[in-house]
């Protein structure tokens, strides 16, 4: 049976980052803890939580220690809170969100109204609006929603990560007819897109395609629906354990991707686990 | 016979800037030509000639008095010429046409490459490329020519100012893909869109259109191509003597529009004309 790996399966370079700083840091510290589980991968989160890193939901709620920020960031006020309590800071910022950040607020205080390409809700787009510190920020999920925004002397556009570059380009032109001077930092991540793109390539050779990645992870749930629609034997799985022999009848060649937040070793068993299995 | 006038026949703003600039200056200097013609109407620079005002092509061939610059401007070269050879100035350059050259310049100077939307060959163009003084400019026509452009760390946008805003659009959005900072200043004047457009309206309405203008116009000679193909009893006319009695048989209704150099007189005498007609 032959199987096929993704090459681009598994960490992005920002999760990487912020997993290696917070092993690092779980050493370092003896009372640390993270806002928020670090990344959407239940495995990774009980690693760190044997090393001594807790989650814990809100700034309040630390009074000592060192805090890790994690990768998509936080917001303006929460890193306040911190330093007021006089807590360490790890920071694993991706620093590509770490990049829309300073071109939001670059932008607001040359005197552009921003818009922002995103899901209002999420919490990179929480904490790029706010590092604007109450500069005019309109958060565009589409160019539908950019017919919107008023008319503005200078318009300065910022996307979150990751947001697909064509729904950049239609929100661009959208705002081009908003306003006079229109700038535009293209702060998309293509490690959504590239990972896509391979994992639709490899559902259409594959008989069978496994995705892995913990099932609270937005990306990977995203990345089985798109191999999904391709190959309708696909199976999502968190770990090797839960793969069973009987998929794999009559199938010659297994197709494998896996999340950003999915980390390798994860991969490396269930590459294993398939390439043990008894027919 | 019912006859409605386009609101916006005839000089844009810069035009009818550039011509009374011209008159004025006719008055005050005794020694004073234009470098090239001052507009595209034959009419105008007929009566500019009878109050003094010469058509000379080339500086060198200006040894003193003074030089009028025509509204569509004139190169950094010829300007330093202008001042070498100590010739007082009369800069007629239309503002529009102004702010273009000064966004391409100061978007070379700020690092960015600048990516010029219009016709390579046009003045207009030759003008704005040439203040940037050497900057790395790539005029493109379309979005197709826009495809050409090699990927930049900034890129800079500014439009011919007769370009259409579709054309701007497209070309804006091919660059996102070249670049990941496009800054983009719409140096559009919608004048020719609003004439244009208030034609078409027109020209559905009317059962013949009359189109006024000098022959060298390339704006008047598209706007009769746009009422052409709405109402094929279109008619192209320089001035009111041309008119034929003979065109208005069977005509209830005719539409009158005139291109951007054409002076107020010659419209007033052709809606005159049209008033007068015996049929």
């Amino acid at each position: 049976m032959k199987i096929i790996l993704a090459a681009s399966a598994g960490f992005c370079f920002g999760v990487k980052r912020a997993t290696n700083l917070a092993f690092e840091a779980a050493d370092e510290y003896p009372h640390i803890c993270s806002l928020g589980p670090i990344i959407h991968s239940p495995q990774v989160v009980k690693k760190l939580e044997e090393k001594g890193v807790k989650v814990i939901g809100k700034v309040e709620d630390i009074d000592h220690g060192a805090v890790i920020i994690r990768s998509h960031g936080i917001t303006a006020e929460e890193l306040d809170m911190i330093h007021q309590r006089d807590l360490r800071i790890v920071d694993a910022t991706c620093p590509f969100v770490k990049k829309a950040q300073d071109y939001a607020t670059m932008l607001c205080n040359e005197g552009y109204s921003v818009v922002l390409v995103g899901e209002k809700d999420h919490p990179e787009v929480q904490g790029i609006i706010s590092y604007t510190r109450g500069g005019e920020v309109f958060v565009v999920a589409d160019c539908k929603e950019a017919e919107r925004v008023p008319n503005r002397p200078k318009l300065g556009l910022v996307a979150q990560t990751t947001q697909s570059f064509k729904n950049l380009q239609q929100v661009a032109e959208t705002c081009l007819e908003k306003s006079k001077e229109v700038r535009i930092f293209n702060t998309i991540c293509d490690a959504t897109s590239v990972r896509q793109n391979e994992a639709r390539k490899i559902a259409r050779e594959a008989d069978l395609m496994l995705v892995v990645g913990g099932f609270n992870s937005a990306n990977t749930t995203r990345l089985a629906q798109i191999c999904q629609d391709i190959q309708p034997r696909t199976f999502y799985v968190e770990t090797a354990e839960k793969i069973q022999d009987s998929w794999f009848d009559g199938v010659e060649c297994v197709g494998i991707t896996a999340g950003a937040s999915t980390p390798r070793w994860i991969i490396d068993q269930v590459v294993e686990r398939v390439a043990g299995v008894s027919k």
